[in-house]
């Protein structure tokens, strides 16, 4: 990893939501704590006609809001002397003069390119980035989500991306990666020896790995309808959240030895095709229902949506992986908006200890169990039984924390905070490589087809519950649970 | 187990150490906690002529001492009418006959003799209360160690009182197996999925057990110096400790299921002889040294200990199991009197991860661990390594409590009080049968023997350390360090 001390830091999209909500907010943090390096200056693009005074009033008010408590004002002003702002057309090559004007000497420094913008805009960004001559050897781009459509506009994307930044400069980001507890996961599988000999197929009975939104589509519906559950869900953050599960040790948490392995594991994915697909997939759409106690619409009534829209915006999946660690282990995928609760969460469920010497457990639903929770609380917890005290040996489920925040009491870094020094540092081990993302276009792809080709419209799930009952159908056929139904 | 209601409860040596600070404060806890069944009677037999108040007097200013803050007078009055004193000499046939007066219709109640006493009264009481007629099918007999000198001896005491008792009223007590981290281990090991698969010589590197004591010989001197440390602590206790971290999963947890499991490990013993009796024991002795920042006097000194003795107040043997789950994986045993701290404790040691793909670690001691610790505290850890929170994967060592004391906010039951629950319920299950501790005997003689054939006198070692520095050689050749050390 570098140490930098020279960095610029040009953000596309400086206007919209992810920079405000989450990427100042972000760099502020950093900032505070020390991790942002000291010569860093942060360059906003947007189209829009402002200058930097104008950017920063409403950068102020938005991050004033989002950061809330942790808000200062004498640091924020600090923050606030590295920002500049600059009005630019993305796809107008002449505009970019501004940028090089500001950027100044191309080599003495460091400079990250995030793409916070529409897909459709990645190609034509790095083009007049690199007719300005603005892209060197020490360059990096970060691209957000979603990237590309389907796997031929994903090839498209990269090739395009890669005909100006080498593979080792692109930074292809899914925030799930970043979170703590999928980092503590990392460091018990590999940094203890107790973890790894229990984690296969003779040990693990299966996988859940579950991220439900209680949110409805917003203000996004005329993009979500495009895209879908699968799309923008599936095949990034739960296929990553799967492949850190279920790969192998690597031989190194150097970049190209962990995705080398995630790798792996997506082209082990048994594809799912013909009549696989009803019985191992699950696609929902929510109807009329309540959350958080208010009534809300159903998705064909969200503004933007087609009233015969076939969008799924609910997937569970059984998959399976055909490698000798995993053979016969179910992991069930699901993820959905407008379910009963805001949970992202994977659930490793434990075999039941072959036979009880303690007398029959009062409920088969009592295994061991590791579940690392990203939303609503980021913990690690391990599902035990130990021994009630008193005289006889009875057992009682406890339940450990390994995530130990509360032992060293720092403050915990989000997803984007720890993302950013990953790219500001170059370490590339936390975000997806070209191949990875391919594979997983490969595997997702034949199922939405086949979707598609069925001409049946998506199971309705009321707002405000856990999906359609065809998901509890799918792990009850097998003879579990979903974690939350135990 | 059976439901006791009516139950007579005599214990032999009833003026004694062990009836005065252990057995009298157990049956008053158990009154309090309403576990003592209502009709239960106590009857204390000495060999003192002393009447019932007089007794009562002495055991109340004994056990308000040793009860402490526990101590509630009302409680203890309550307490003291189930109490009678009765003065009989053991070995006098006629002075039974008070004791069968006081126990009256032999039929209608259960009854437990708790011989208290020196082993070689053991014969003799059970042939005066089989003479009286004291003796019927629920009738129990417990004993308490030390359950003879050798295996000649240990064989004579089991002969005899065999012929009064069946094996399956015999209830010879070893405390260690009483107390709750012991069976939080049982509980762990055979609830849960997750430990047993780790527990076997690919992933267990070596087991530590030391029970350390910080006193001295005190006023027993005169016994000590004919027994010794091996067979005060390590024929019993060690070797009871040892069966129940190594024994196979017993099919339940009724007591001959799991007392064959431990049988088995006794005799899976390698046997130590020749010239392995050097090289894999330690027998030590205490020079004058300090103890609690008080000087102590040497061994030799004490009261009533020949100036010549060879006797061995500290042993340290490597024990290996001839066995799949455990062949080649050392057992260290330890065991001493003035040592630098009171401590008993089994530490599991883990191997190290087969590669750390973290970079090297710190130090090769860093390896997981779970340490069950009797004295000075009740408690079962297990040692991990987390992910320090930041922006960088960083191990970091966590102990885990599984004790989960705190969770369930129960008072813990002392050892004594939940053995004689066992008793009471006629459970066997954490009581030595007679073929277990022949089997440690059979294995713990030819040691003995070797070193009085050797004519060497024990290694010196100074009051307030942890024993002869060939104690830490003895791990030092197989490149380990006991956990103290660390």
């Amino acid at each position: 990893m570098r140490d930098i001390k020279e960095l610029d830091l040009v953000l596309f999209g400086g206007t919209g939501d992810l920079v405000m909500r989450k990427l100042l907010p972000a760099l502020y943090h950093l900032q505070k704590d020390g991790l942002l390096p000291g010569g860093a200056r942060i360059v906003a693009v947007a189209r829009e006609t402002l200058d930097t005074p104008a950017y920063l009033e409403t950068a102020t008010r938005n991050c004033e809001q989002y950061l809330g408590q942790d808000f200062d004002a004498a640091e924020w002003a600090r923050f606030c002397e590295r920002v500049d702002y600059l009005a630019i057309d993305a796809l107008e090559p002449a505009s970019y003069a501004s940028l090089a004007q500001r950027l100044g000497e191309a080599s003495a420094r460091e400079r990250v390119y995030y793409l916070s913008t529409s897909p459709s805009l990645f190609s034509a960004t790095c083009r007049n980035l690199a007719g300005a001559g603005l892209i060197h050897a020490r360059s990096r781009v970060v691209l957000e989500k979603p990237l590309g459509h389907d796997l031929a506009s994903s090839r498209q994307i990269n090739d395009e991306v890669g005909r100006y930044f080498g593979e080792d400069q692109i930074y292809r980001i899914d925030h799930y990666l970043g979170k703590e507890p999928v980092q503590n996961l990392l460091a018990l599988r590999f940094g203890n020896a107790l973890f790894e000999p229990l984690w296969r197929r003779e040990w693990v009975r299966d996988v859940q790995i579950t991220v439900a939104e209680q949110l409805g589509v917003e203000s996004r519906g005329d993009f979500y309808d495009k895209a879908g559950a699968m799309r923008d869900m599936v095949q990034n953050h739960l296929l990553q959240l799967l492949c850190i599960v279920a790969m192998e040790p690597p031989a190194s948490i150097a970049a190209d030895a962990v995705r080398d392995e995630k790798l792996k594991i997506l082209r082990a994915l048994r594809p799912i095709t013909g009549p696989a697909v009803s019985t191992r997939t699950v696609r929902g759409q929510y109807r009329a229902g309540a959350s958080g106690g208010q009534p809300v619409p159903g998705y064909l009534q969200e503004a933007g949506i087609p009233p015969d829209s076939h969008t799924e915006t609910f997937v569970a999946i059984k998959a399976e992986l055909d490698t000798w660690r995993w053979a016969g282990v179910p992991f069930y995928l699901r993820t959905g908006k407008r379910m009963q609760e805001k949970v992202a969460e994977i659930v490793i469920n434990f075999r039941a200890v072959p036979h009880s010497i303690f007398g029959a457990p009062a409920d088969t639903a009592h295994t061991n169990r590791m579940v690392i929770q990203m939303q609503p609380d980021e913990t690690v917890q391990l599902h035990l039984f130990a021994k009630q005290p008193g005289d006889v040996i009875q057992l009682r489920p406890v339940h450990l924390n390994l995530d130990f925040a509360e032992t060293f009491r720092t403050r915990r870094l989000e997803a984007y905070e720890r993302l950013l020094m990953d790219v500001m540092r170059g370490n590339l081990t936390l975000f997806v490589r070209r191949d990875e993302q391919e594979a997983a276009w490969s595997w997702v792809e034949p199922i939405m087809d086949a979707w598609q080709d069925g001409g049946e419209a998506p199971k309705p799930y009321t707002a405000g519950t856990w999906g359609p009952a065809a998901a509890s159908a799918l792990l009850g056929r097998d003879g579990f649970n979903w974690h939350e139904e135990l």
